[in-house]
């Protein structure tokens, strides 16, 4: 087990009606603060008039800024920072989901610095501080409702970076699983892809002696398995099953996971090309990348992957072969996926083999990526590939 | 699942050689500090030099306070709140187990309080302020090192109270588990008992739709008895079943494994009348009293029961007969402690049953107790009874 330091100082308020408890919470922090949300679905459900009435009822003034997309862009964070600093506000309001999120985190930070805020993205500039940040959540998914980082795409690139700071972690989250009930299949779906994926990341390390953290990784996997399937078999309103999945969301990202462990995050780095690229919804990049990713390195501690087919997807723990077990993990993880109506391949997504050389020099643009095994430009090409089924 | 707020901000430090942090951490808070400790194993070790070398290079100064005793005691809590008082000390080390991050509590408390700090314990006042405390932890059980509660014995009662307020909570714990290694496998063995206990009384709950967390308790429950019994096959000085051991101590105690759920918590209320009054090891006690507890509730939600024989100690999930499986299920509870050496019944420890009422009465001085099933002091004089097989 490696040294770690864990500490995690976000506050969640978990639970039916938890917005109402906005005005109060923000009124710690500030009297005059940015509201920032989609201006889509917050807007039409009402959620965002439910807010506005907690605000006003505790004292706090807002200016609003709307019209943030999925894959949040560098535009829109620009002109956040731009409006915080002058109109003066001391606190953002994130309305939404991890795009959303990751774009207030971006503006929190530019909002105290002179210079571009695409210098700590682009990595010339390390954020020490920041306005603080606090969340509504509506879509679990990303778990940057709790986390340190930011995930934002420069148009002009098109690149997709990420900045991991302290000084951006949430300071308070409110998770109402009712404001989930709303979501198309579709996003839910891509929530499910993004926080699996979370703690596959973490779950596959070559770190030995894990068992605490191995045994909450798989647990936690395999209870939004079963709880996305509820979902999906027809309780879009099973407020039990919209629950655990959010919690689940917030916990696959909040870093208990990974303590003691060294994590690999490659397939996050190739499915930001993807979602660069293509515009594609990074849980739908994911549930293309991450089977890949797993089928490419099947050789790669066999055991470990036979022990996530047996312990997450059920697969007979006595199999004979680990490698069989191992694919039999991947071909269950696939079929999960697809049971949810997420695309596995290019092919499903109407995805441009083409681009992959391109992309594969783009995920390498930092180093090397990965810790389960390090990844040269070739083998991104080969995941790549087996993605594209080419 | 219930509404709930999870908030933790105690920063964790964990590894080898961590307790070197330990003035640099405190320098951050305060430069003339109580140091509080049980002037036996940290004194011998070594440990408490290195920890005042480290304070030294940082800067601090300290005024010692030792001989706190297991079962923390109420004089000594008063004598540190005067010497905080009297040398106007500003934060609290405790370097030690459960009883003294205890006692420190008691005495961040008292600091801050005019009146006598008894009162906390006894409910008349509940406490807003204290001192800031920090821990470097050498006995992995109570999860007091992350924990907001403070469990104090009034010698003149004899009464064991507990209080719990975020105010107490540690802002920094350093876990060190190469520090356990000199642990006598009695308390090793006590504070495994302490550790599971914490998950049980969580674990066991009427709450529906607790699936997560479920799992999560699960996993944490079997990692502590693979690595417990890892240790105790010979590998005191095994540095990962420590670690593992060390960190689920605090996940036990830290509240995520409670959150969305109602825990039940007689057992710790029936324990801590039972080490009031015979002074036993508070894990100990809880060996003795929660198989018996399981025991009295069989009938009590028996599928819950069966599965947590089923998934924590591997009963055959098949069974035709969930109260079969159940009773399985504490059979090998008790078997596991006393693998470990630890008493499973008052005769094991030598307790005498004549002082049977009275603690029953005492320990529903403060009305009922229990929610997985509410407690009567008849229910609670038949736990006890069961627990020494009378």
């Amino acid at each position: 087990m490696q040294n770690f330091e864990y500490y995690n100082r976000t506050k969640i308020i978990f639970g039916k009606g938890t917005e109402q408890d906005a005005g109060k919470e923000t009124a710690k922090y500030a009297k005059r603060i940015l509201l920032h949300h989609s201006g889509g679905s917050p807007v039409k459900t009402g959620l965002l008039d439910r807010i506005k009435d907690s605000l006003k009822k505790a004292g706090v003034e807002w200016v609003e800024l709307a019209g943030v997309l999925p894959n949040p862009r560098l535009s829109k964070v620009r002109e956040g920072v731009e409006l915080v600093k002058k109109e003066k506000l001391q606190f953002i309001l994130a309305v939404g989901g991890g795009s959303v999120i990751d774009s207030s985190k971006g503006i929190a930070m530019g909002a105290l610095y002179d210079g571009d805020v695409w210098d700590f993205y682009a990595r010339k500039k390390t954020a020490r501080e920041a306005l603080p940040v606090a969340t509504v959540l509506t879509i679990p998914a990303a778990g940057s409702e709790s986390s340190i980082s930011s995930v934002i795409t420069n148009e002009e690139g098109p690149w997709k970076q990420s900045v991991n700071e302290e000084c951006i972690r949430p300071v308070f989250s409110i998770l109402n699983p009712e404001l989930t009930y709303t979501l198309p299949p579709y996003q839910t779906a891509c929530g499910v892809a993004d926080m699996l994926a979370h703690i596959m990341e973490r779950y596959f390390t070559k770190e030995p002696h894990v068992e605490l953290t191995d045994e909450l990784c798989e647990g936690a996997m395999r209870a939004i398995i079963r709880n996305a399937r509820r979902i999906f078999s027809g309780g879009g309103e099973d407020y039990n099953a919209r629950a655990e999945i959010m919690w689940a969301g917030s916990i696959a990202h909040n870093n208990l996971l990974s303590t003691g462990r060294i994590g690999d995050w490659a397939s996050h780095a190739i499915e930001h090309e993807l979602s660069a690229v293509f515009d594609i919804a990074h849980g739908a990049g994911l549930s293309i990348i991450f089977p890949a990713w797993i089928r490419y390195n099947i050789k790669e501690d066999t055991p470990r992957l036979a022990r996530y087919a047996a312990k997450v997807w059920g697969v007979d723990g006595a199999y004979y072969d680990y490698e069989q077990a191992a694919l039999e993990g991947v071909f269950r993880l696939k079929n999960f996926f697809r049971s949810l109506g997420l695309p596995v391949s290019f092919a499903d997504a109407k995805l441009d083999p083409s681009r992959i050389p391109e992309m594969s020099r783009g995920a390498l643009k930092f180093g090397s990526l990965g810790n389960y095994r390090t990844l040269t430009e070739k083998d991104v090409e080969a995941i790549y590939h087996i993605a594209a089924g080419s």
